[in-house]
């Protein structure tokens, strides 16, 4: 794997965005071009909008092609490397491994064993042990961060900041488990934790909760997400989309907090849309909950 | 309310037993009547097995009958109360509150805001102060607590233990968060973090992620429940049953733990069928996952 690790400069090369679901990676490449710089997504099969990527230069891919990634990537130039968009944790089906994916295998099977944070992590590590520089979405396109403040008009009541003081609290302490990103918190009340379900299917069992009477308070609750004390920013930030201020509606919560500058919003308008809608609110603070 | 709070010395009247779901009100029981003591059971409306109830010497009662239950158990003599077997938290429709709840009501509003935690050592605050002395089930029946080692032939796996040891330095650092008692391990990744849903429907929610193909590890993992940090020991002990090595079995887990001396298993010897017939294990470990 000697040409792997020739390193050439490329610094002004394109970006490659290896392409998840959702909006997100059309949201990074958008606002890298109006940077002039320019990008070429690495679709993945299966997550990536085919729809939405076909208006950006790309090439498609199988989550686990590495090899090919490392060929085509260098190829074009890239040098610069953004992972963003949602991935479940693949199944071994779902991985179509190529040659150069299946020399690294040993070491992922050992990433694989230790939660989300090692995996992903580890990935970095590959990549940049082949000539690639791993950024963090936020750091090619700022503006994707969630500032402080609200997105939309409906703001936290001192109830709610007292929730979602309590729900960072929380996410601080289970931090160093690799575990869920996102909590729940109702009247002082923790109500859910994220484990591997995801922030969706979490907040489909307040829903379901509420509906079976077991869940009952005055406030209605927040969600609150906050990166994980270990986690690699550039690969795992937490992120919230309208799809989650509909999940918070419908799980009859008052609202969302997330920890400013620490969060990824890929279309802000269209939250504070949807939060008005729903009158829930939106809202960045600090690590502590402050407003 | 002065009758409450008049002390007479019945310490040898029967135990009153106010007894929810399961079978564990009856174990207690059974328990408590080997030593030669009486048993009343208050059986609790929705929640009690009516037939089972039968077999004792029992008066029915809603919950928040507090003011019956005050007359009726000092009419009996009654001085020592268990509260033992499954009660969700009552809806507000679920409570029928009488006079002498009605006069608790601005307490107990106030204890309904705090969590399980304050809930259940608050009510047992408000039994203490009318002169009843509030047991734990394990103090008038030991032998309905969970021993060290196994019940059944299988025992965890060195891998096992490595997730044991993990969900309960979890279950450690959410102790102060009174959030659930119960978390799923496996490979070293914390799948599932028990929140208002409890057990059940956690480990029915990764027998689905399962089905989803979003929970693939080689060894299965593990459920592992312990007492939460603040926990009035007397109210709310973390209890494992036949449904729950059921459960374990159908969300394809290799078995449970929970901390011996620290946990109630109400019929060991089902317990103990049950773990054989599903070839999962059922471990009562130390408090850092020692065997």
């Amino acid at each position: 794997m000697s040409a792997a690790v020739q390193s050439v400069d490329v610094s002004e090369g394109p970006l490659a965005i290896i392409a998840g679901g959702g909006s997100l990676p059309f949201a990074v490449a958008d606002a890298a071009r109006q940077r002039g710089r320019c990008v070429l997504l690495f679709a993945l099969r299966g997550w990536a909008d085919p729809q939405r990527v076909s208006a950006y230069p790309h090439h498609w891919a199988f989550m686990g092609q590495f090899g090919f990634f490392r060929r085509t990537a260098q190829a074009e130039g890239c040098r610069d490397v953004v992972f963003i968009g949602a991935v479940g944790r693949p199944t071994l089906r779902q991985l179509r491994p190529d040659l150069g994916t299946l020399r690294l295998v040993p070491h992922i099977f050992r990433l694989y064993k230790g939660g989300d944070d090692h995996l992903l992590s580890g990935i970095g590590r590959i990549f940049e042990a082949h000539g690639f520089r791993l950024l963090g979405a936020h750091e090619v396109a700022p503006e994707i961060l969630m500032p402080r403040g609200t997105l939309g008009t409906r703001a936290p009541s001192e109830r709610d900041r007292a929730d979602i003081a309590r729900g960072l609290a929380l996410l601080h302490a289970t931090g160093p488990f690799d575990v869920g990103q996102a909590v729940v918190v109702a009247d002082n009340h923790v109500l859910a934790v994220e484990g591997a379900e995801g922030t969706d299917r979490m907040l489909e069992r307040i829903a379901e909760l509420r509906r079976g009477g077991r869940v009952r308070t005055s406030t209605g609750g927040v969600l609150v997400k906050a990166p994980k004390g270990g986690q690699d920013h550039r690969v795992d930030l937490p992120s919230i989309g309208p799809q989650t201020v509909d999940g918070v509606a419908r799980a009859g919560l008052a609202g969302v907090a997330v920890v400013a500058g620490s969060a990824i919003v890929a279309e802000p308008e269209l939250i504070a849309t949807a939060a008005d809608r729903a009158n829930v609110f939106v809202v960045g603070v600090g690590g502590d909950g402050s407003a």
